[in-house]
């Protein structure tokens, strides 16, 4: 560890980090529900001699001042999943069928750190340093939340964002890459409209049954004709649901899709196409009224300024040890934390920090069942390895932030 | 009327007739509980002086033995449906959700007079009359209930059996056809397996809903191209449901199918094509799994015995007057019936009762609003005509058992 | 044979209609090429001292005006088909690759033959016999060529039209129905637009290949679940071509349609759905441009006017003995004779004339092999058995004819 | 400028291989036809003193042995296209729907003007260089044809092979890149039997085309659902033909597909997903034989190796001047030069030289019209600008093997 010797001092609050990972661990909460995380941070906060806001419900932020320089905003999400835990940790989740399966704990308590680290050693930068902890990332409203609740306007304007996740890889490591690292999520539920009849009289109705079954073949076009081989595009009907009865033609169906892409132009292009077939196909049925669009559960597209990029892989690779920090490559998964750099105009660095336990993850390796034995996110089994990831997370946004604010 | 001058004391109860067909249609009762109709139908019997059997739970049976001759079997379904009556009739449905909407009471009272008239003028024909209340036509378990329960040995075997029901034609006219009158009806679920994953990795799923969606269309081309062109098949997919979630692959999905038919051949040979689908197309998704076939609700087809058809046809236009019996085109519906005479090896006959009031229906042909105004069997608004309808289907049970026990 | 005794004297010129039939089948003639036909007709219309008329190019009329009465049309069909004959016969075709294989020389010649009787028994009847040889009924251009050419302002109005044809049944057997007897039939070419490309390119094209699919399952539906179910419709793709090399994406596809109905309205259905369906998959597909349809072949449909059959079925039944005359069901060919009737605006009957050895016929009846081992209509194997098929088609036009030509 | 000096005599015979060119290119021949190229290639070598072989019919190869050291292969493919060459250039082709339009005529006089170089300047060099002009390049056939003939063991086992070709980017430039630059492809015929029938009788056949819409439709989820998104895969199905009359069901189709890959795992996936649908939706048919699959036209993967193109593309860059060298995107086209390394068990590098001038290219560049303006390979208007392209590809075959062949 070459650069940024204070934060050798980090031994001295890891207790009370792991203490503090254990207490969240065990009393997750659901989505915009984060009451007592929330005051909890704000305790300890206030147990820094810092003060904090409530932004977006259960949203908070403290600003760190410390003289000229650029500023920084930091984001850790604070959510968890309704997930019945089932790792057997000690510290296991209390509050039945919740559970923090994302790791969002493990980004709270990081953050929570480096603002410990940072604010005990004024003298290591100069600038601000913005910490957010957001809340309902996993439903795509926390972001979004914050910035009805007035965000942009009741902080320094920053120059750069900040987030990290973990991530099923080696613990001790850190992944990072330029431009997209997570996909762009659309839901969208489609209605489509036929004429209901007694199942022996098919000639009276217009059924939906099968322009839905039209749909969902034509719709597999998109990908496999109209999009550039090669280019990341997903579009996947979750779910496709018409009738309750063999013997009554219902009058509708519905249809749930999911699309991911890395590309704004393709994700725009793949919408048109959907609509276009949905409309054609309903207008081959002879369908009695317009198909319906709802869409839901938008996440943005999350790609790293170029720049960011590099500013804080230079940092990793000059403070970390050789062959700790890997390119990671782009993960279809998605989040909302690009809601809020794209409300300041900004650029943003996000990265990825492992969480398995080296001998586990080398085992799994050599094994090839990487994928099958270790616990993904979301998982009832997923369990972070508290040593080295949380030291590491916690280095990871001092590390970045002060890519930026040396003094 | 020209034969069976007996038949003129029916003046002397239809008022019996028709207070018992009030309390049935205030007193309607689901498929299988049917207790209180049955208890009913034993204490009119008890009054007339006939014993009776209980077979298949809520079946009533009894037999009126009078000299040589030919044995017949007559029946009359009991069950009512759950509809929410909604004709203003002043004996309207007093059971909330519970509604005689299909005119099994006006079967069931038609039989008690039939009874009533066989009992009160046994020197007017010759044999062995068995008149048979049977439950739960409604969903197909009634008959085979009977069956499952000894009727064929627990009462003597007919030569002929005999059923009516209630149609939308004008009060006062019988139906009949030779042959096919009522399809067969299968009902049919069918589910297929796929494998789950993650919206975003369908490379790692055997999508199902996919699959479903290929089934259904080519379901299509059973009727389309693998049936005679005129032949009647109908293959409707009433339900078709896989998934909830947007951004989840299921790892099933369910079909129900319906399936109407004239013909055993052609209804084996659709029911063949059905299975060859999808075991093809889940063969073509790579399905991890066999697809399921559930089979329920199956409805014999009902197709008149030509001689039957004949004797008894003879029989209603040589007692009614000219214009009352028209030739019915087969419908599209379904019933249990069949599977007595078929269990006992007989021939029989199944006939239509027109139950429109003559100047409403008249109105209507006028309009060309007949298959429109004219509330149909399991409607809310269906409401037969007492008069005539009672009388004639009394008259109709009776001239059709005398075809066969003149003296 | 009880009635119009002058027949029997069609002893007479059965060896003259016999060598006519052997000459005619030598040689046949295509469609809008039966130029020696057509002359030899007309040499034989004035060898009875019959002036003639030539009509459509290679039609041939003669009218015999008798005194006053009705008017009665009958027609005659007499184009050959593009079929190598392969039957043995000594008096089979000469010309390589044509064949009388649909019995258009027998109909003529019967028709030569009642012409002959009607002229040389006028005390017999009164009125006007049109006699009207038709070109070019295979690909339906004769009849509507007739027209185009005068024919209904250059012969009096008929008040009926009568056509027979021959077919596979026990020759000595007419079979007649009202209502359809042959189906109407329309080809239709749909040429659909994509947009060609590399076949590594898909993105760049707009896939006709895949467009051209999804219509033709789309259109399975029609059949399926738009007409009613055991209403005859036919709806078939008997060409789907697109493309000619595996890495070339081309940029249209083509589709030939052959539709069938009994009934004008559904007819019109069908053809609305076709043109819904097609449109709706281009727009779906997002075709550059519309699809275009084009209708050629189409044949009417031949339906009997419910009078005309009866009295013409009852002139059968009279002359013919028991069992001679049958009823027919409708088949799935189809005739271009009723353009003619349609055009005048008057009723018409049409029959069919059993044309197979009655010991044949009988024992492919016990065997189980009528449609298996008797040549049909088109086939290279197709050889009338001419006795008695010629004398009983001559009768059967004479005894339709004087149904209204009684004096 | 920077290495091998001794290129710059390269001007001395510039005019001898300009003349050359030219006359390749009046004179093109078609693969497995190239019989006076092949001719003239030996006369070349001849006239230079070298000897030469003849392999695979109108392949030829000369070995230049030069001492000790390693041994590099250095190829040229040699045949035309069947176009018709439309660019108007004074050394036009002269004969008619035969075309140089891929510039293979360029590849082979690079590699004579190669072979002169490295003749002519033995002291620049050791080990052995084998030169080898491929025929049949274009249908896939060329390299196997030479490795069945004997190549390798008629030449000595070489270390390294290397290949260029000619692409739309500006003349003087040359782009490599690691791994992957041209994708697998595979054309597949696909023939499925179904059962032929009238087309008024669907229920006598099996319909062939509507079984091969299910089976396009099907073949788009191998893309859509069973690839991995975002992995570069094109299933087309470039041709899909069956029937020819719209009233005869016809008995069989043809389906005409081409596969790109850039990964043999994935390309023997697409393989087996087409063959598993293809049964199985022929299963679901109750198709009456199975399918055929005949896999014809299948080109190799191109893809270099690591090694092999660092050492190359660092002799390139040490040569050329800034700018000259890029790195190149893989094409979605495909060659069968990579069979001749994969036959010997070596690796390989192939490189893209720009052929067009510099002015015209960079205008398109401006004006955002590269890809519609400027004629590509294949077109009756490729014209590649002589000079500087010819210069530049012969300096790129020196560099590259001297790469290895350092004295």
């Amino acid at each position: 560890m070459k650069t940024f010797s204070f934060l050798d001092t980090i031994d001295r609050q890891l207790d009370w980090q792991r203490d503090l990972y254990r207490h969240f661990h065990q009393f997750p909460e659901l989505s915009l529900q984060e009451h007592r995380t929330a005051e909890r941070i704000e305790a300890e906060l206030g147990g820094l001699g810092l003060e904090s806001l409530r932004i977006g419900g259960t949203g908070v932020v403290t600003v760190l001042e410390n003289g000229p320089g650029p500023t920084v905003l930091a984001r850790a999400d604070i959510d968890a999943l309704p997930v019945t835990e089932d790792t057997g940790l000690d510290y296991a989740s209390t509050v039945d069928g919740v559970m923090h399966a994302c790791g969002h704990d493990m980004h709270l308590v990081a953050l929570l750190g480096a603002i410990r680290l940072l604010s005990e050693h004024r003298e290591a930068w100069s600038g601000t340093y913005i910490a957010l902890f957001q809340p309902a990332e996993e439903n795509a409203a926390g972001a979004q939340a914050m910035l009805d609740d007035g965000l942009t306007s009741r902080v320094p304007r920053p120059d750069v964002a900040l987030a990290q996740h973990v991530m099923p890889a080696e613990a001790g490591t850190i992944g990072t890459a330029p431009g997209p690292v997570l996909s762009a999520g659309d839901s969208l539920k489609i209605t489509v409209h036929g004429r209901g009849a007694h199942g022996s009289m098919p000639h009276t109705a217009v059924d939906p049954v099968v322009l839905a079954a039209s749909i969902v073949l034509r719709l597999q076009t998109i990908v496999s004709r109209e999009t550039e081989p090669g280019q990341f595009a997903v579009v996947t009907v979750g779910a496709s649901n018409a009738g309750t009865k063999s013997n009554i033609i219902p009058d509708r169906a519905e249809l749930l899709l999911n699309l991911r892409t890395y590309d704004p132009a393709l994700r725009a292009q793949v919408i048109a196409s959907i609509e276009r077939i949905v409309r054609g196909e309903c207008a081959a049925a002879g369908a009695p009224r317009e198909p319906e669009f709802e869409y839901y559960d938008q996440f943005p597209l999350t790609s790293n300024d170029v720049g960011a990029h590099r500013t804080v892989t230079k940092a990793f690779t000059d403070h970390f040890a050789p062959g700790q920090v890997f390119e990671a490559v782009p993960a279809t998964a998605s989040e909302d934390f690009s809601r809020i750099p794209d409300a300041f105009g900004i650029p943003y660095a996000y990265w990825f920090v492992g969480s398995v336990a080296p001998e586990t993850f080398r085992a799994a390796v050599e094994a090839g069942t990487v994928s099958s034995a270790i616990p993904a996110n979301h998982s009832p089994f997923f369990a972070p390895a508290l040593d080295p990831t949380l030291e590491i997370a916690t280095r990871a946004h001092v590390v970045a932030a002060c890519a930026y604010l040396r003094p």
